[in-house]
């Protein structure tokens, strides 16, 4: 459950983890995407070969799950620098699109379709 | 500026926008791993032929700042509802990452390096 | 079916399509791996939602199997591209790589395994 | 320099590979294209931190360069694969895709301009 404050928190975190080793230099925004689109790249290696089935319970499974779960800190983590880097803050740019989405995907029209975005 | 339960806010609001348009059964851990690399690579694509230094203040270009914008919200709103499907707490996954990271990169040797990894 | 010089004379064309152009300024290794992702972006989106299965016979879908169909060739032209650029034959990179592959994962050990890397 | 049939022999040899060890199973286009972009992001993380003018003469550095070979080679064969189980003729679908690029982007308006694609 997230408390207050916990993706400040974690972008502060994260900024001072690469202000300390002095890698803001490496931090550019396009660099950055290429960092967490790779990080995207090592957590699809990990549900590849599963059936959409047995990826529901992945996380059961002792070897799989915990991999699983650091791909996605990972992507997290890139995704938080890239936003702080960039100025944008990532619950606002979501619930935008989500305002958006929502618009253009009427509960009526889409449910349960097999229209091209979900 | 995050404000209290905002990240638990946002997963809710996802959450619903699946429920409501019954897309569950198309929202397996696998499908949206797949989902969420398709916009990752939507977002590199706006930022592929600037240089790093363009790519630093896209968000001032009236035209790019806010398809990169809306771009990092699709990636976000995707990897709140994966984290949701799999339990997986993004926050805690990136703060178990990053102090794993913190390890395997001592501030002393990795300043300002061109190691593999930042 | 492929003839005699068929990727030679792609990597011509792709080739002769930037110069026309003069995009060769934006056309470095780094720049193009990112379209390369973008583009295998646009393949998983139009794959991302269908089942393992459906996906076998996606060809035969009047609308899905051209975009397919389109969405691989952008991703061949700029592999096609990228090898160029860095000097690197796209055949033999991708021979010897198989006979690496072929060392690591011996028939036997590896048959109809669920083992990570297929 | 590509001769006659080379990638038609490495389409066999892929083919050969994965039937080898029983693996058709798993290679379904769904599947493949995730495997696809695994190895992309794969390549992307050799790249990642490199300037631009870096990443031209990435294949001089004894070790970087057999790096992004091999991640070459990888992204190769997985879309080898991909186009055979798809029935895809991997030139033929390049040069459709290319007809149509040098339609959308006549040469006199896209000289060395900025505009999205390239």
């Amino acid at each position: 459950m997230a408390t207050n404050d916990d993706l400040t928190d974690l972008t502060d975190r994260v900024r001072a983890f690469a202000t300390d080793r002095q890698w803001e230099q490496f931090h550019t925004p396009k660099n950055l995407s290429m960092a967490l689109a790779g990080e995207v790249g090592e957590l699809l290696a990990e549900l590849q070969w599963l059936t959409p089935e047995q990826s529901r319970t992945v996380m059961a499974d002792p070897e799989l799950g915990p991999r699983v779960r650091a791909e996605i800190g990972d992507v997290m983590i890139y995704l938080t620098r890239l936003a702080d880097v960039l100025g944008v803050d990532l619950i606002e740019a979501a619930n935008d699109k989500l305002t958006d989405s929502a618009r253009r995907y009427p509960v009526e029209a889409a449910r349960g379709s097999a229209a091209k975005r979900r």
